[in-house]
């Protein structure tokens, strides 16, 4: 062999072209320059900058900004992954702040698991989800079984499980909100599946609007495509919506009509400022009471996380997902998908057992957890409203009450200058304008067009989970010099 | 809508036929019966079952068996956990046994990561790259970039990873040696491409053959495969190799010949009892040194993990991948694929950082360190010897010395009877001898035909993790009373 030219295996053209096809821009290109940023003002370069801290907005990372993880967990998850210290009992609550709860959770969870080092079973320790099965009863008013609990690597891993079982075929659609969370259109890309994309009401606090689920749903039929589920995501991301009882019932109906598959993305289910939670789950039973042997088959797949909420423990990768009416077989496939992975990551679990169970009223570590959770829901309205308040003050934005999870998603009607000198630089003009302020401000939003939006509409999405209320002020003082840039 | 008949959207006719397709037999039948007898003994139900324990001699989970965490991850874990414990520095010393080393590691993670409960960057935190880029050069000596290390959630993401990558369309074909660990068919059934199977040499100490791979790669392409890769791995599993320098140098002379991609499974690296492990890099840079423009387009992604060696953290789901020769291009599309789904466990990151760089000669926590590792090394390799000792003396069972990983593979030739049985109870005669083995022993293992083996072979996959040596003589009890039984 005495090759000249380079002769690689994979490239651009012979790599797998659905992974090519992906997009993902919540980690795309502006991460990647606000990262490039960061590294420059911590090596001490920022001078010429003219921002002295970069604000990730573009992710719902709580302990990344200031969220300080509530003290019963991580007192917990510091004795299960060192059991050693529990010989010390006395040291631990008499100098380190230990409450006897602590100690007793600790003591059931490594009974349960042996050690937080093992493999669990693929599905997650039963114990584990025998707790979430309890915590969904008590949420809902309606039973659970944990056998029908599936423990994942966050909600993400989840929705990438069902979605590998449902796609069958180049021509399945799966019907998903726009605008989404865009690991559903890139987890679609990746399968060769279709995204059949419904459009949410902006100017009804983005709720789903049955009629525009029919008509996409009729159009993708018409096209071919066999829709064998509806994806919804409430609270909503990127929209910081909160769906009425109807829209829910609204969609179930509509499913059972069908005979499709509900997906319920409920990760966002305790950040709710507006109304009330409620689960698809219960929505479901509910509906099933009231008209006896009507709505039997549906088949309801609700998913929850630890990453957001009051726990925020992005980073310990725990969730899980309850199904409601699948087939047996069908059920036992996905055992043998998630077993190819072996298990969700064990300390993850463990925080997934905490978030369904934590200190009840009258236990030692109570007062404190209640104290730590009300504080981080407070937080997290008043950043929402003041961010929403800076939003109604902006020229050409236009914003919905905060109603539920981790984000705004405002409209932006930009001159058509700006538009223009978008189209000059190859970009779509609201990756411009998200561009340009993270270039002026250090203030790391994402592009509407990252999540799906209208035709002829521009949105951005950022969480208002940044502490403070400085840097709001960033963005419209940004927004104010680039409109009268562009007039 | 009056539905009588089900009517479910899903079914095992109408889900993803690759997923159904799709064999994972070290979590199958054999494994889920194993769990009803444990639980059936837990229960106080032993009564009637001719044994009193059941040993998973399954699946590689040493901490679900007698092996001991290391102390210095789990001390430096549980900081990580709980930072508040880092204000009690002076408790954590004088009462705790927590060593100045431990502390010091903990603080520089939390420096690095903010907190765990944090997503990191999709690749893994940058910081911990930077420690397994070092640990690679130390390793090897020759370079090795923090860019091209992959933090992954096991090494089984990484796999699922490549793959995903890798697999363009039905006919791109994955040379996978056989018999091998069922990740590789399983994810190639998922993605519908093709296994092309290459037979190891049993009698060479389960060494790779090159003539038996080009044979096999010769056919696949006659078939019209689009041979992309190549999968070796290194220690064997489940055939408990460990392949000499000459093998491994021949694999990527072949690989640089057909200009296809290495993907090296090197999880068991320190798990080796007969030579030393040569890492695929090491090799492969010794390659180009030796032939300087010959070999630069080789592509190698090798991957590595803390589930095993004698760290043994599987729940904790740690692990990495290196790219050496990728095009950068693909490799942004393999950072994309893995940003949606954001990022590894974070702790298990910490436990990869703790991996590659443990307490060096001369600090507070060394000494433990050392003795314990090696105490975990010692043990392993005497029960692996134990068993071949065993397997020995067993009528019609025939084992490679236990050179590396954590299992042994032995041959079994069966009698006739036993085979027509097997046949009548509609499975195969290992699939039978096992659930045999399981139900007389309460010891499960795994058939070989779910790693794949040579036409009219037999064989199971056994590890030498349980403790103690008493569940080995149950097994050369059952063995001969199976032979009695069908002589």
């Amino acid at each position: 062999m005495t090759s000249a030219a380079p002769r690689k295996a994979l490239t651009l053209d012979t790599i797998n072209p659905n992974v090519k096809a992906a997009q993902y821009a919540v980690r795309g290109e502006l991460a990647v320059r606000s990262e490039e940023y960061r590294a420059k003002i911590k090596n001490g370069g920022a001078k010429g900058l003219p921002f002295d801290s970069v604000i990730s907005a573009n992710i719902g990372n709580p302990q990344q900004l200031d969220q300080k993880p509530i003290t019963f967990f991580r007192q917990v998850a510091s004795l299960i992954e060192n059991p050693l210290l529990l010989e010390h009992e006395q040291v631990l609550i008499d100098q380190l702040g230990y409450k006897s709860d602590v100690i007793a959770r600790a003591k059931w969870l490594l009974q349960e698991l042996r050690s937080v080092g093992a493999y669990s079973q693929s599905q997650g320790a039963s114990g584990i989800r025998e707790r979430v099965a309890e915590f969904i009863e008590r949420r809902d008013g309606y039973p659970s079984k944990y056998t029908d609990i599936y423990l994942s690597n966050g909600a993400s891993s989840g929705v990438n499980t069902l979605l590998n079982v449902i796609c069958a075929k180049p021509e399945t659609g799966i019907l998903v909100p726009i605008p989404q969370y865009p690991l559903y259109t890139a987890t679609l890309s990746v399968l060769n599946a279709r995204c059949v994309p419904y459009y949410l009401e902006e100017h009804h606090a983005w709720g789903t609007d049955l009629d525009a689920i029919r008509e996409s749903y009729d159009k993708a039929v018409a096209e071919g495509t066999d829709v064998k589920a509806i994806v919804v995501i409430n609270p909503g991301n990127p929209t910081g919506s909160s769906l009425r009882a109807e829209d829910i019932r609204g969609v179930l109906q509509f499913a059972a009509e069908k005979g499709i598959v509900v997906i319920a993305d409920e990760v966002y289910q305790t950040n709710v400022f507006i109304g009330e939670f409620i689960s698809f789950k219960k929505a479901l039973r509910d509906l099933q009471k009231e008209h006896p042997g009507q709505y039997d088959d549906i088949e309801l797949a609700s998913l929850h996380s630890v990453s957001k909420g009051m726990v925020g423990e992005c980073g310990h990768r725990g969730g899980y997902f309850e199904l409601c009416g699948f087939d047996p077989k069908v059920a036992e496939q996905i055992y043998k998908f998630i077993s190819i992975q072996l298990c969700p990551p064990v300390v993850g679990q463990c925080f997934v057992e905490m978030m369904v169970n934590p200190p009840k009223e009258g236990e030692p570590s109570y007062e404190l957890y209640k104290k730590e959770y009300d504080s981080i829901f407070e937080g997290l309205k008043q950043r929402a409203y003041a961010l929403f308040e800076t939003f109604k003050q902006m020229e050409g934005v236009e914003c919905q009450p905060p109603a539920g999870s981790m984000y705004l998603f405002p409209t932006i009607t930009l001159p058509q200058k700006a538009i223009e000198q978008a189209k000059k630089e190859n970009r779509t003009p609201d990756e411009f304008y998200c561009l340009r302020m993270l270039d002026a401000t250090g203030v790391c939003v994402v592009p509407g067009s990252g999540f799906g939006q209208k035709e002829g509409t521009l949105h951005f999405r950022t969480t208002f989970l940044a502490p403070g209320t400085e840097w709001t002020s960033r963005i419209s003082k940004f927004h104010k010099e680039f409109m009268d840039e562009f007039r």
